[in-house]
């Protein structure tokens, strides 16, 4: 693909995926710009780490919106509920999914889309090594193209906006080895749902789980940096 | 419809159709949670209006969620774009649209919705008397709807969400008549795009001169305070 002059909005987490998802939109040839969502998360510092791979990874530009989604509440990761440890065995939606938020975020980047005159949202949902949330899944994704069609003055005046997951089928590990073949840094990435403010992970919820099992089926050395 | 006891979701801006569309949700019995957005808007009074109608109309509780769409830019209701004299002639859809504002606030309302485990939402959209803003058609109603049946942890576990528009197919006439039918103060709510700190509105918008011909054709007297 060549899309070179298209502007694309990326969606932004600091963390591993979102990461690799914003060197394939650059190396695909978009201009891209990155927007992260400051929901009131306990761990902050990964919107420092969206600011920092934005810049590193080639982004046109960076936005970082503020929604205090405490207001609802409802989640481990904005509400007084612990993170658990991970239980990769359980068949449930774990309490640190945050009610609709890729609903919210896409609506957002639909807005900014719409602002930039944009055709292409990037989001890096992944359906495979995940912790089971609704809103990460193929029929959520097509149901919010359709969405997109019918919610903007933009789609009323003829302009197409795509959602690309280039993610969305791939393992925690191809992954990993796609993202290192395009130069991203994954020491730079947080992923962790209780990282400290220095970016420390705790190496025990369900996120960083996932994380060291797909550094370890990809045969790379962890660049992870821990508490302990 | 007796729906007693049922939790609903109500959209509440503080205008003339979102105050009607709570009236109807509480008359129809639902326990109603009001939402109101503060993302920047020029019309900061509305969210005053919108914290009282709340109160006034036995709404069970009121929040108001922050979220800077500024960040974003792209209207004449969060930017440094001059809100504009009516035009009701013009087939454009005016530069007061606000990108995915709809989206958003309604992904907002299914999150909510999801914490509270209510089964509704009402939003107080209409196609008849209106500015042409894509997002209130119903098209764009029965596409959320879709999105929100696979959007969600409670939809993934059988909760069906209703999306309720008991305005869409009413003129403005015919809210305004069902409105105060149901005992809505119309003084209370605010709909000017540039209504004053003390809520005063402008009489000169799209949005003052669609409510000024509502009130004419319903044989109503206006009630609306205005500046001059």
């Amino acid at each position: 693909m060549n899309a070179a002059n298209d502007k694309a909005v990326v969606l932004l987490s600091g963390g591993l995926d979102s990461a690799t998802t914003l060197a394939i939109a650059v190396q695909q040839g978009f201009q891209c710009y990155t927007l992260a969502l400051d929901y009131g998360q306990r761990h902050r510092s990964e919107l420092t780490a969206a600011t920092q791979i934005s810049r590193l990874l080639g982004a046109f530009e960076h936005k970082q919106v503020k929604l205090d989604l405490r207001t609802i509440g409802g989640s481990a990761l904005t509400a007084e509920i612990d993170v658990p440890d991970a239980d990769r065995d359980s068949q449930d939606i774990p309490v640190t999914y945050v009610p609709a938020r890729n609903s919210i975020m896409l609506s957002l980047a639909l807005g900014y889309a719409e602002v930039l005159s944009a055709g292409s949202i990037f989001i890096g949902v992944t359906a495979v090594d995940y912790s089971g949330y609704p809103d990460c899944r193929p029929e959520f994704i097509t149901a919010f193209e359709a969405l997109a069609q019918v919610a903007t003055k933009a789609a009323v005046q003829g302009q197409q906006l795509a959602v690309h997951t280039p993610l969305i089928n791939l393992s925690k590990a191809e992954i990993i080895l796609q993202g290192m073949s395009l130069g991203v840094d994954y020491a730079e990435t947080i992923s962790c749902y209780q990282a400290d403010a220095n970016g420390l992970a705790c190496g025990q919820c369900d996120s960083c789980v996932i994380r060291q099992q797909g550094f370890v089926a990809a045969g790379q050395g962890d660049p992870t940096r821990y508490q302990i």
